[in-house]
């Protein structure tokens, strides 16, 4: 299947970070493809991989980096795809550095950005799905579903301290 | 038209920083409504509508909100669409407390969250008509064309001591 | 015993940090009951505790979350009830997201914030038992003997470095 | 009428901040003190103070104070009573500092915080009279009025862009 | 020997932080005294304490707290000996609570505050021991020599590569 | 008279900061000098002077400085007076900046540390003064009468809503 | 002349804030050249111009950027001319948001960060003239003589209280 | 060979910390030397070692330091050579104290800062190089090799989930 979410990061060690998020995407049947395309230590091919996004079929661009993370908004610079940023928590500002390298985007560069922390990654991928939503009608209704799994999980037990 | 966007936030007087949002989708033609929905005056009333606005067409939902800002993950809790939301500029905490009240929503829940300031409003929108872009050709074209306007700026005064 | 106090939760993985208030209603003989009831996950069946507590005999609602910490400020729209909120300690921003997203509630729906960290669960607990105390003597004179506990202890041990 | 509520501020500069929320309480019509008393410049009228409101019949204290805001904590310290503590913004932290010395409380000693900002004190003056409502009636019947009224106001005006 | 120094903490629990003051104490040869007492929990032992200590001889107070830190300003309140605080580091929000509670002190009674971390109660001895150099000449000399050998220390190792 | 306080600054522009904080120390009659000298521009120059300032009879040191605020620890180098830091605010970051660069000092060189704001001038003064009052008695009597003084003006006007 | 140093900005906005910068060049007689280049609006714009900048003789390299400030780095990934990155400040947080995300560079591709505010395009300019003086003996002896006079003009008004 | 990098810092314990800028300097073929130097215990001794660099043939120096970070500020004072500063991360404050204390010098004296953490001593060593190139060519021709290898490692491996 053409993929039609690209998950990209600056470095192969941010990938047990995003793995959470790709699952989501398996998960809900949607066809992806992840790379490692550092915006600082190779700007060309990141910039020529987001530019031909587009023609091959991609929809989302998903996007993860940490401190000065320029990644997702470099990537948004060079498409008019919508681009979700995820800020990977950093060892220093805890993620403070990543979340407001991405969000602040200056006006007509947008980025859409989700949590630092393990929800990140995987309401990226969620949101991604809504996006193609509006398109697919087969992801809405695997969106649907996961909600609805999700509420019921949160209902099964309402009592904390039931044995598990 | 229908309106395939709809901007809520939680009060009146939110309404002079949307508006440069809502400009945006004038300008790129995109069909939009607005509405003042409290999540904590009017919580009813707002989930009645988040949940209806999927079967009235909308398909991407706009929310704005300032301090403990839940309009935006409130709005997310009862739809499957987008929701993109904008951290209003608190006076006591500069919308830091905006920010991480917006993105800091757990797993299962996005919210696609934009830059505190100015530029918020401006690229929700935009982010929106990306959004639509996928479904909605003429959306996409619309984008592809403020985006060149943008770059074509951006390089007319190269040099910024020449006068205006 | 009808509960008097309802202490709130979003997801199960909160209870260990809230354990310990639970404990201090124990040691006051407060009769509490416990919820996981998620703001985002399952708005609705949160929606409809919170209209039902009144009635039931519920006279103040603990809400606690972690990250975009939304239970306590909805709880709080639901409710006239006094709700006391108690902001988790998060990986990513220790808390300061969870703080300022319970705390910075808009003008009309107060919730009564406590610290983050350990102190936070007992002095939620402690301060619903003072709330209760003006409707209930035998509350107050719990609490009254818990402070007196609690400054004798202090007064114990002028010297830190006595054996124990 | 006796008053049930106390309101304290370390400074008379402070009264115009406070005055938002005694308002509330006139609304409402629950009676109330007002006093200016210094933990720090009079800590021992402040102790004799809150160490007397007890009998006096105060029901709740307010406590202001903005920087290093001592005045919530020390007067929990002397009172069983619940006392809410609401953060000043300063012009140096804008209320960071006073939040902070506010709302991180030792174990053992609550006090019920509310937001920095303009919020603030009318959400002080609103959770105490919801407080008050557990044993008075006729104050939980006026904060039910109050708010009902917001609801109202807040869905009397759907489109913001109609005239006001 | 009369303590000249009194070094108060809120808790037990502190004293492992700040018995490297304490030594430092000793090496200077400075006489002092260690209390446990809470500004929270034990405020009137407190305030009687610190109100006699320049009677007994006592020329600076030495206060350490940790997230709402009442203790050195409250010592500051209810005395005009010189008072040195520490704040304590927090778990929740690594002292950032502690240090504005103990620095941001209001007009008319100061408190002069170290480091949070580990040079916090090593300083506030020194300072405590610079302090009384103005009036103890053996202090002052104790002190010189004291600095004399850190600076020696500090070059004793100019190039760190070399064996310890 | 003999200056027994040194207050520095590291530009004449903040002297208006400091100005509170010599007329504290007029009040009191305790005689001060007043210097210009910057850790950065003029570096000898302020070693020279604090070198020399023991022995022509300074007892307490008072250094104001903002942003990378390195006046009062580089003060506190070349001394073993105690050396009090007066953080001033910054347009950019409200004083943040100046209050770690003067707290957080290094283990071994202790710095005093008072509030960014209006405070800090004037406590520093008034812990100076404290300082002195060890060795001089009429300094003590001094601060004693100012402190009871501002308990006196605390307690004057105990309700706000009095006309001034 | 041959321009030596590049000064970059995103928006001609941002000229104000770096002219006394400039200035600073002009007293050094260090010819420069001023561009606007957008590395979101016009990144291709921006790669050409910095990829050529070596070839053309410039040596060093400012970009001023706030916000999500990608300029100063995206500039750095695209040469190994030292780049000096002025983080500007921004309405919403101050430019904490420009500085941690210009600052916080990963591994490999270096900017050299100089103070949100005032001094820093001041700071950008001599710190490019530092790095050209190593090359240039001209430019290092105006540095010198820009630096003694500084010293001169610190120490000639010792007391802040005379008249200007 | 002479060395033309400084490499200083205020303690032996940091060297760990900035051995991995060293080794980029061993890579780069630049010759170095290391020194213990500390601005607050042996002010002098850094004032001599400094003013005397640029006679012994250095051309950068760089300064670590951590907290109160006065080292890179001191050192800029007491020269015109370039001085590049790396903060190094607290226990409190996760080094954004010893960024602020770094970055925010006052108009006339320099520094460029690197990043808190581990990319910080590499940045710092890579920015001293780029700075030496444009005198010595073969320190540029390493630099830019050692970019290249970095841009040819970021693209060897494009897909994360490929074995190592």
């Amino acid at each position: 299947m053409t993929p039609l979410v690209a998950i990209l990061m600056g470095s192969k060690s941010d990938w047990p970070v995003l793995e959470t998020g790709a699952k989501v995407l398996d998960t809900l049947k949607v066809p992806y493809e992840v790379r490692v395309l550092s915006a600082h230590r190779a700007p060309d091919a990141l910039a020529d991989y987001v530019k031909g996004a587009e023609k091959r079929g991609i929809e989302v661009i998903i996007a993860a980096a940490g401190g000065a993370a320029h990644l997702p908004g470099v990537a948004a610079a060079h498409t008019i795809l919508p681009v979700l940023g995820v800020p990977i928590a950093t060892s220093s500002f805890q993620g403070m550095d990543s979340l407001l390298s991405i969000v602040q985007m200056p006006s007509g560069i947008p980025v859409g950005t989700v949590a630092v922390g393990k929800a990140g990654p995987v309401n990226a991928a969620l949101l991604a799905a809504e996006i193609l939503g509006g398109k697919h009608p087969e992801v809405r209704e695997a969106v649907r579903r996961y909600r609805e799994n999700l509420t019921k999980e949160a209902l099964a037990h309402p009592d904390p301290r039931e044995a598990a």
